[in-house]
């Protein structure tokens, strides 16, 4: 299959790139460096440089002797996206192309200007693109668990059947985020949505929770194939942070009582879920939904991993309870549903003491880069 | 109270300025201008000229002895949205600046990327400024009913409650609307109600339906002060049409079996509406959401009641089902609850024949300016 992938420089698109291909998928990779470049702005750098996204290509040919085109450039500017999309010809498209995080979208007014802009109208532009170009390719979109919050009812693989006074209406399951960047996801939800029903678009939404991990099977070999790893407050999800902070000997910073509790999942299990969903698509005029994660865990019992298999390698790992510098609830119930990729196959990971001593190791190879104080800022919202 | 009309020169902007100002509150009137350059683009303009915003702002100054200081200028544009706030500063804010017509964000690609750009970026704009410079100030915002769509249940006043398995939680009503536009308004209410809740803001958000009229109290012993009124398929509503089309001896076009049933209101119940929600402002951190309508009414019944009247007038009026162009349900359940404004105090102005005699007059006074050719040309989505 002939798959599209915008955003493909980043965490999870470089690895996509690597996994598509070495699956027998044709593949290009569309970036504009967007994260590189705010990361640098914000002294937000990752663990470890990582050679553009040409050079991996190339490196990728080197090892796998998989051909990968690379197209750099902004996916709001429609010149862009249509010579993109006439020359490489999409069977599919995979859609990570926003920016992707939370705390960053809540640093000030220019940074949320970014994200609301960057990610409305680059999902928008994929629309357009696919219903004038390819109206037959599935889009698969990169969503957040996120978006439902943390309602006080289970939460559903992305539809509700709602009863009500004697009648029923099956409606997208209702959402509400705790950050701009995530309501920037529910705003692409309702975006999809509407065109789905409107031209008959077939699409994926995948409500994912964070993802953890350093490297895929495809770079298990090659250092300067693994992703961006980024462990700040800003761009660094929990896990990783955590495992950095372990390595660092600072303190893992856990926001109130630690009782945010999370869907989470390995990185290989984000390829696979998106690899399984490109080859079994959704239908002409659906948005299919699944959400996308393999474990639920609280922030402390993260932490306390963490801490467990850190003391095995001699790391003193102490927790520290920080007052909460975001609105979210710190206990709350939570029960989401996650069935439908294990219908299509998905093979789970799980978060197990050989999966963090792996991640513990690779980062201490490179403790040196560590800057601890980029960790904590105390972004507020 | 110190009001701050943003999109000020629009067919509610301009009426609200009057109402607002007559009844003591101190108003300033803000606009670029938007809706008048996106009609004559389209060859849309409306059934008679009115006077520029500077103008009809010198003009009811005297009649009315009012002072309405004009800013004209773009509200995506951080710089000007400072200038106005800094200068004004209000206590309350009237958010009308959006491009305000679902044909026309279903005409094309640039037109609904303006949709979503304008109306996204202008109510963050408004967001970020409340929140800088007068964060107790409510905003109060046009919504539309549309947001809704046509669920199989009764639609509640913007939130409902969910059982579910054993639990409850109260969500935001789910919403899911027949156009871009509509799209676009769904997404403002996620924008709001994640600032409600991340800043304690103050809003109101009026699910409004369709308005119907050609003059308000304020305006009716001076011609030209009136609002604009279109009556072509991109920027006019359906009854406003229909009375047009009646008095040019245009058969009523109604899409498919005209079952579409909506929510109606004279445009002096928006002013009223608007008021109240002023007069008696959302709790701090509180989303207040009103269904903002009278009456409700099918297309055919619409049409069916202008044929009535015009023919009081001599008037041949005729009706014509044409193939619907939109992908709408033409019969579905509608039972929207709309309490909320009644409560406030909103004395409602109903559809009767007098009503309708009146807009017939004063647009048989204009009948030469009608051009049939802009009255349906059959946007299709």
């Amino acid at each position: 299959m002939r798959v599209l992938i915008l955003g493909a420089d980043g965490y999870l698109g470089w690895p996509t790139v690597m996994h598509l291909t070495s699956k027998g998928h044709t593949v290009a990779a569309v970036d504009n460096y967007l994260r590189r470049r705010i990361c640098r702005e914000e002294n937000a750098e990752p663990l470890f440089e990582v050679p553009n996204l040409h050079q991996r290509a190339a490196r990728w040919r080197a090892v796998s002797g998989c051909q990968v085109p690379v197209f750099i450039g902004d996916l709001m500017d429609w010149n862009f996206v249509q010579e993109v999309f006439q020359h490489f010809k999409p069977e599919a498209v995979v859609h990570y192309a926003e920016q992707p995080a939370a705390p960053y979208s809540m640093l000030n007014r220019r940074a949320a200007t970014l994200t609301l802009q960057n990610n409305l109208l680059v999902t928008a532009n994929i629309i357009f693109a696919v219903h004038e170009f390819c109206p037959e390719a599935q889009i698969v979109k990169i969503g957040t668990m996120g978006e439902y919050g943390t309602p006080n009812i289970d939460i559903e693989e992305g539809w509700i059947t709602v009863d009500h006074h004697g009648r029923q209406h099956r409606f997208l399951y209702p959402r509400q985020a705790s950050s701009l960047y995530h309501t920037t996801k529910i705003m692409d939800t309702d975006l999809l949505w509407f065109y789905v029903r409107t031209w008959n678009l077939r699409v994926t939404d995948l409500m994912q929770g964070p993802v953890y991990g350093l490297q895929t099977y495809e770079s298990e070999q090659y250092d300067d194939l693994r992703p961006f790893f980024n462990y700040d407050e800003l761009f660094g999800t929990v896990l990783n942070r955590f495992v950095v902070q372990a390595v660092a000997d600072y303190p893992l910073t856990i926001y109130g009582q630690g009782g945010q509790t999370r869907g989470y999942l390995d990185i290989n299990d984000t390829m696979n879920c998106v690899r399984l969903s490109l080859e079994k698509p959704a239908q002409k005029g659906e948005l299919r939904i699944f959400n996308q994660f393999t474990e639920l865990f609280s922030v402390r019992e993260l932490a306390e991993k963490v801490q467990k298999v850190g003391r095995q390698f001699g790391l003193k790992v102490t927790l520290q309870n920080l007052k909460n510098p975001r609105k979210e609830a710190e206990t709350h119930y939570y029960n989401p549903v996650h069935t439908g990729l294990l219908e299509l196959g998905l093979e789970p990971h799980f978060l197990t003491d050989e999966m963090l001593a792996g991640m513990i190791e690779i980062v201490s190879t490179h403790k040196d880069n560590i800057n601890p104080e980029i960790i904590f800022k105390g972004v507020r919202w």
